[in-house]
């Protein structure tokens, strides 16, 4: 059984796990994607989830990437260190079983107290680049549930750092004194565009926050549009330090979800940068059939 | 019954209530706190729980502040604008009874997309005016689950800005992807003044949050410290924007309860800033009396 000969690559985070047979061609043939994400697996669970994608998708070698490389997962893969290009995941990966289960390491950050980690993103960026998707020397920004804005120097991770938008707006909607405003669609449009001003200013966010409650009690907002504008607060926010830190001409590249990807543009735009937007799950592809390769 | 004859002053917020009998002369002859604030009350039991207060404390006049005026409490008592003293307050008070039950109105601040409200802080503040702790020029820091920085100009509320620092605080302990390092104890110390050097240099704070996890993954923090240091980083974050809006020299003055303004005044001297303290209850026990007075 060799890796050309067609393989799995799963990308298996905390809550969901998305598996994709590759052929020997490079096309993807089937895929599975469910929510036995690695908080649902039990302890010594993993070797039963494995089989599951394998009776599913066929008897083949299997590429992994996200957090079952973790210490809450199946065997932790330490933290390659920036800067961190295909060629050192590969040398890295943790073998599970030789020649048949990989998983790839994540990528770490460390410059004096600043210090960072990802698991699972290295693969879609580096795949992006490997692809020609994204160039040798970029500023990506990865959006969801923790962002991240990633520097490429010669096609290489060599900084980044993460910013917990996208974790923060689910607290808020799930558990702050505004969740009885945020239950409303997050979609563009002036309420979302307002926000991201307001979040491009820089004012103090904990503070923002709180006056999109007292805005509404004031009459000075429509509470149906809170949800939209906190999104816009929280991304302008995000986007006001991600290119501050990195203030280069030339586009940012955004990759992740469509919807997501798609909010961080106008917001972008907003910021007077452009912005071109690169879908998630392609990009993984992209970089696991590129590791692959490598293991030939 | 006149109020000069003694009274009950109850300051019943959202998940606690306390309420003080207040003699002939102004002392606190007898006391009562519980964990009866507005949202354990069913609808329609606001009477009751009165009648509770009397049964414990006496057959007096009730003058009562906080979330009980609001449209989650007993009766909406309507906000009154800034610039406002004690005397707007006493003159829209919202009677329950006639001389006899008297719900003090929360105070809102408004300047063009500015909005912002309080319930509860307003009695306080100008409590501690009115008995000389605070003089008629100055800024105030009201630390809780949403902090305030309020400015008194005459002896009146003249602006506002709540930062909900308190509540982000919760949030993250209880739900968020810090929550299994935030558990222990904040104190003053070394790491508590780490996260306020954070929080002051003004680096995002949803990204700074995020580094408090990868710090400890990576060894470069202990988990032990993360509490402390993450209390340090909201509070001096909030500090920051709380001091660059009122500039001036002298002090500032920080109310509440003593464990959060001990944090505070720490925080302003790392920011340069003198702190005085003053006891939010025994302000609270002030602006009741001095209200009292002008219903006589």
């Amino acid at each position: 059984m060799r890796w050309s000969d067609g393989f799995i690559a799963v990308d298996w985070g905390t809550t969901n796990r998305r598996a994709y047979r590759i052929g020997a061609g490079g096309a993807v043939e089937d895929r599975l994607e469910d929510e036995r994400g690695i908080l649902s697996v039990p302890h010594g669970g993993f070797p039963g989830a494995v089989e599951e994608i394998r009776a599913a998708l066929g008897e083949l070698p299997l590429l992994m990437a996200g957090m079952v490389g973790s210490n809450r997962g199946w065997r932790d893969a330490p933290y390659v260190p920036c800067p961190a290009g295909l060629p050192e995941l590969a040398a890295r990966l943790q073998w599970v079983e030789p020649a048949r289960i990989a998983i790839v390491p994540g990528v770490c950050f460390s410059d004096g107290a600043a210090a960072d980690v990802m698991r699972g993103e290295e693969v879609q960026l580096l795949g992006a680049y490997a692809e020609g998707l994204v160039p040798a020397d970029a500023l990506v920004c990865h959006p969801g549930t923790h962002n991240k804005w990633v520097r490429i120097e010669d096609g290489r991770i060599a900084a980044f750092r993460t910013v917990m938008t996208g974790e923060m707006f689910s607290l808020l909607s799930r558990h702050s004194i505004l969740s009885d405003m945020l239950g409303g669609e997050v979609a563009p449009g002036t309420a979302f565009d307002a926000g991201v001003e307001a979040g491009l200013a820089g004012g103090p966010l904990t503070g923002e926050l709180f006056s999109v409650r007292a805005r509404a009690l004031l009459g000075k907002a429509r509470r149906e549009d809170a949800a939209s504008y906190t999104s816009g607060l929280l991304i302008g926010t995000d986007v006001r330090a991600g290119v501050a830190a990195a203030p280069s001409e030339g586009p940012v590249y955004v990759m992740g979800r469509p919807d997501l990807t798609g909010l961080y543009a106008a917001a972008l735009a907003a910021a007077g940068r452009e912005a071109k937007e690169l879908e998630g799950d392609a990009a993984f592809l992209c970089g696991a059939r590129h590791l692959a390769e490598l293991l030939q």
